[in-house]
């Protein structure tokens, strides 16, 4: 039953000619599938529909030719096939009585074209904002009407299908901030100089769009507020000016800060909410709604900034991703329920680099079409009288557990060696910065709880003799991995001469400590574990040295838009970065390796911490398997081997790993994934 | 007419139970276009086919789940939606006679596998290959029996739609690589240990290939002799004595070297046929018809190949990009017209980067399903009685002069200001290893010295009363841009202070250089330019700093699988590179920045050399831009500006800009390109 304080989380609200059934609202954000998956986009967006978002829109919506985003994918609104392409997520939006939203862009300077192979456009003409590419034009007044044209035509499109809030969208850099930015915009016609000069392209082209459709669909822009965006940005004075000048033409203001790394900032770096010092200034300028987020995921947090007035909607993406059904959770007064977000952006990662969304916390995420997976509801089992033994409580044996319990499997039992459930995350989630990981934990010891058909042992390790008298038909080792003591390295798949017994990331986390003042962390993981533990160690005052064979240090930080200010931490707590570092040698005193020249390289320390390579913790199952009459005769009709301890990867992928198994396990073969649904193209 | 000595390219060749018509041969190369664009990717190897190209080969096939490359782009082949893709791009081919190829694929450990969440395999457990992910597991005996079993299924779904020539693809690391290696294969069981169990898996996989379908399709393989490929390679004893092994199950042999930025090494670091050294070697080893590439262009040097026995065929990837219609040329004795590839490996960058190959030479390729464009012709002008006069004779400019020659207009008249054609390509071609890439400006040259209604005229600069009484109806502006000589930077869109009147990249290519000897080259182009200066400069003995804002030495450049070998040879020549740092002011004596972490820094030098951003080159077309009377009354019906002088870009971006506008001058709105058609879906 909900709580009373979060009642006013579900009263309606106007926006425009629309009205939003309650104040949870998932703002734009990519998934990958865009218009080139279809029915993925329509599963993906229509489930959180579902789970009680009041508003879904999709992502960025290109209007122009010279908006092309290949090879991103986008969800385009150029002609009746784009449009054709979006109907199904429309439909499935409505199903479930929310309003469906599509951002209408063009990028502007930050506009790709590599593929389309038109010429970038700007307010001035300028150097390239990306990588691909050289430089912008600028745009003439043909430009100008042709784009605003653009964006009118898909406004029509968005309306003709059903979309019921259309974003004219600002934020992130693109076209129309680069209008408003004095770092961009360097005309000296009436599209520039003055702010009334510079918002002009923007003004328009809403008035244009709301002339359009504006009786049929609610208005949105986004735009940002100053953050730490820099000389690329607007002053959030102008951009309060701003919304005053637009107020007359927009139904709802949906508000970001500075650049996407900070707006979509990690759990490392950013607290939730952190945004507000900049978005609740909006307030002051408008008394038109206002969307904002924060990662919220806290009810109480979410109905006192709602009462404050300085949000009309709980903005969310990643925790929309973590939890499809957040808002029917609270709805329903099971708080305890609610997966929260991370804050890892390991959605971001696979939506950019992968082009195809997932989720750290959330298996189903991305799954919902092409895998028929629900967030919430798994099969019964057809055969529920079997009872499983699942060996190891990591991430994926967690997870494995806890969906063969939901699945209705007679009796699982849950074994895990050390004193306590979570497996690597157990010491990960003590890393600085990585408290929010630790959620990955809680939520499924809170849902391990709840089942009566589930039993979670701790502290007992099991050897084959253990496993064959346990009694469980079904045995799943999911014993994880451990960190190469030796420096195996994946670059040269052999260790490093005189490192065997150094110090791992475990056994630090574990309390052991360098030898020594100075150390050299090395990293071949490049990632998050050698610079937390990096990190750990510069505060405790060892002289801290990261090296790593990649020419960045944690390349993969990038792709969750913390690089730069992760890079920036560590330089600012004085760790001193080594890159292109290939370790050959360690000896007393110092390591030995060599550049990415091969010129010889050493460095004085004490002591060194080896990040190279994880290594499964498969014996046991490798002896369980080795005799299958054995195994006959105890019983055990299947025995299946998961996450890390089948093969070392991402803690997304070893939380999927545990999920896949317990769903498919029915199957004629399921330690192989079952085909995968194919996306029908429009 | 044929110079008879070529004829020897024209002889038939029988392949297992096929006979390829010639001895030109378009080995398996990516394109962007795989099975997602059916039409396209037909058309792009189709027009190969009408050139004269007697086998021709899609890109590589994933035949297993897991061997997923999403979201690369490949022409998978695992069920009968994959093959009808296929089909359109058989008939292609066939429809001029030549024999179609593709490549059976599993990338085992090199596989991505990011998106479809499917667990990595090869021959031994080991980190991964590629950055996304992190490790592979031991194949079991079951794997082998599937993926083995997965080929089968994909050569039959080959054989089905009509595929010639059925590739068991073993080159470039891949799975069946992977197993012959010693470095990727530690397997203790009958896979593993000697040659013959390492061998075991291809020779199965090919044995069960050639049962399914052999007496329907000739079987191909590809594989790589040692090279460059160090630690993970096969030794080149072992591989001929696979060649040995495996001869009885293969119909042609198709060899590579070492890796891949080896195999299709460009101009600046690999001669021609430099890979021979190793892959003449397997005439040693086998009778059997082989075929290699060399980036051959010279057709008496493919002659000698070929009758020296080395080669059976002339395999081209690059040659065949740049010009589709070699082979006919040949036949024709037509060999001025060959457009001879430059070796830029833009071809490969645009692939791999933006998933649609194009070419620095053939603006075509890639283009000729989506705008209907054919290499060899171009549609005739319905009003011919007209006279362009196009200024400015770069790499648009040239281009666009030469297809509208081609397109019957009258009178073309390509007027350069300076004493030669070319533009940025007369001193890029001096740049140190950027010969090759004058190729640009020869082909043109030749061709247009044929063309009749085409005049040519050096060392005359027009100004702006000069085009009013030219008397041309049509006045195409392409001229061009110059490097910003002030330090105006992307990242701050502002000047260095003190820099202004310094050195940039044309001047010194027009001789002048630095006053002293300590010189910063200051790099925020991130591509050729800059290190092509340093290394200039460090052979006539200056002590050189390449300075960059990057967080590696030109970044592009790993597109072009140059990265590693251009930064290791700065390296090796002297040149100081440093990395991360933002130049803001120039002072006597040195240069004055900061670093990616905001810390300051400088640098002791006697000079700087600015290549920080290209500024067009557009006030002749401002200055007859501005006024439509006076154009009206000079009879100058339609202005247009193109290349460089438009928007600064890339030579093979400015080369299609030309060709674009020259195509579609006829049409209402000429400086916006006329849409794309869409591929369909299948």
């Amino acid at each position: 039953m909900m709580d009373p304080r979060h009642a006013i989380l579900f009263e309606s609200v106007q926006i425009g000619p629309k009205t939003l059934p309650n104040r949870f609202y998932q703002v734009p954000h990519a998934s990958g599938f865009g218009s080139a998956r279809p029915l993925t986009q329509a599963a993906f967006r229509g489930i959180k529909a579902e789970g009680g978002w009041g508003g879904v829109c999709v992502e960025y919506s290109p209007v122009s030719a010279d908006a092309d985003e290949e090879p991103h994918v986008a969800a385009y609104l150029q002609d009746d096939r784009d449009a054709a392409a979006l109907r199904p997520t429309v439909e499935a939006i409505h199903r479930h009585g929310a309003l469906a939203g599509v951002e209408l862009y063009h990028g502007g300077n930050s506009s790709k074209n590599v593929t389309s192979r038109h010429t970038r456009i700007a307010p001035s003409a300028a150097a390239a904002e990306i990588r691909w590419g050289s430089s912008a034009r600028e745009m003439d007044l043909d430009d100008i009407a042709r784009v605003q044209a653009d964006f009118v035509h898909a406004a029509r499109l968005a309306r003709d299908i059903g979309f019921d809030i259309v974003y004219v969208y600002g934020a992130h850099g693109y076209l129309l901030t680069q209008f408003l930015s004095p770092w961009h915009n360097l005309r000296t016609d009436a599209y520039g100089g003055s702010l009334a000069g510079r918002a002009r392209f923007a003004l328009e082209t809403l008035e244009k769009v709301r002339d359009a459709i504006g009786d049929d669909c609610a208005i949105a822009t986004r735009f940002c507020l100053d953050g730490r965006s820099g000389v690329k940005g607007v002053r959030v004075e102008e951009m309060l000016r701003f919304v005053q000048l637009a107020e007359p033409l927009v139904d709802l203001f949906d508000v970001t800060v500075g650049s996407w790394p900070e707006d979509s900032g990690t759990s490392r770096y950013y607290p939730e909410g952190h945004q507000l010092s900049w978005t609740s200034q909006v307030r002051e300028a408008t008394s038109k709604p206002i969307v904002g987020v924060g990662r919220y995921t806290n009810p109480d947090q979410m109905a006192a900034l709602i009462a404050s007035g300085q949000f009309d909607l709980i903005g969310a993406a990643r925790p929309a991703i973590a939890d499809p059904f957040l808002p029917r959770k609270i709805a329903e007064g099971r708080l305890g329920d609610i997966r929260e977000c991370t804050g890892s952006n390991v959605c971001i990662l696979k939506e950019e680099d992968f082009r195809h969304v997932g989720c750290i916390q959330n298996p189903t995420a991305g799954e919902e079409y092409r895998r028929s997976w629900h967030p919430e509801e798994v099969p019964t089992t057809d055969d529920p009288d079997r009872a499983v033994l699942v060996i190891g409580a990591g991430p994926a044996g967690m997870e494995c557990a806890l969906t063969l319990g939901r699945r209705g499997f007679a009796a699982v039992h849950l074994v895990e060696a050390s004193d306590d459930i979570g497996g690597r995350l157990t010491w990960t989630r003590r890393l600085p910065t990585l408290g929010d990981w630790g959620r990955i934990i809680d939520w499924r010891r809170t849902q391990l709880d709840r089942l009566d058909n589930v039993q979670v042992i701790t502290g007992r390790r099991l050897d084959v003799a253990d496993v064959l008298d346990y009694g469980a038909g079904i045995v799943v080792v999911a014993t994880g991995s451990h960190w190469s003591d030796g420096g195996t390295q994946p670059g040269t798949r052999r260790p490093i001469l005189g490192s065997a017994g150094s110090l791992t990331p475990e056994r630090v986390m574990a309390g052991d400590r360098p030898g020594g003042q100075r150390v050299a962390v090395y990293d071949c993981d490049g990632y998050y574990v050698a610079p937390g533990i990096a990190e750990l160690l510069a505060a405790e005052g060892y002289e801290v040295h990261l090296v790593t064979p990649e020419a960045v240090v944690s390349p993969m930080s990038d792709g969750t838009l913390e690089g730069d200010m992760l890079r920036r931490h560590l330089h600012d707590v004085g760790i001193a970065m080594h890159t292109g570092i290939t370790l050959r040698e360690r000896r007393p005193g110092s390591v030995i390796g060599e550049t990415a020249y091969e010129d010889p390289w050493s460095l004085e320390v004490d002591d060194l911490v080896l990040v190279t390579h994880q290594v499964p913790d498969d014996t046991l199952y490798r002896a369980l398997a080795a005799d299958s009459e054995r195994l006959a005769d105890a019983g055990i009709s299947a025995l299946h081997l998961i996450g890390d301890a089948r093969s070392p990867r991402w803690i997304s992928e070893a939380v999927f790993d545990g999920h896949r198994l317990a769903r498919e396990l029915d199957l004629p073969s399921p330690d192989f994934p079952a085909p995968l649904r194919r996306d029908l193209p429009v």
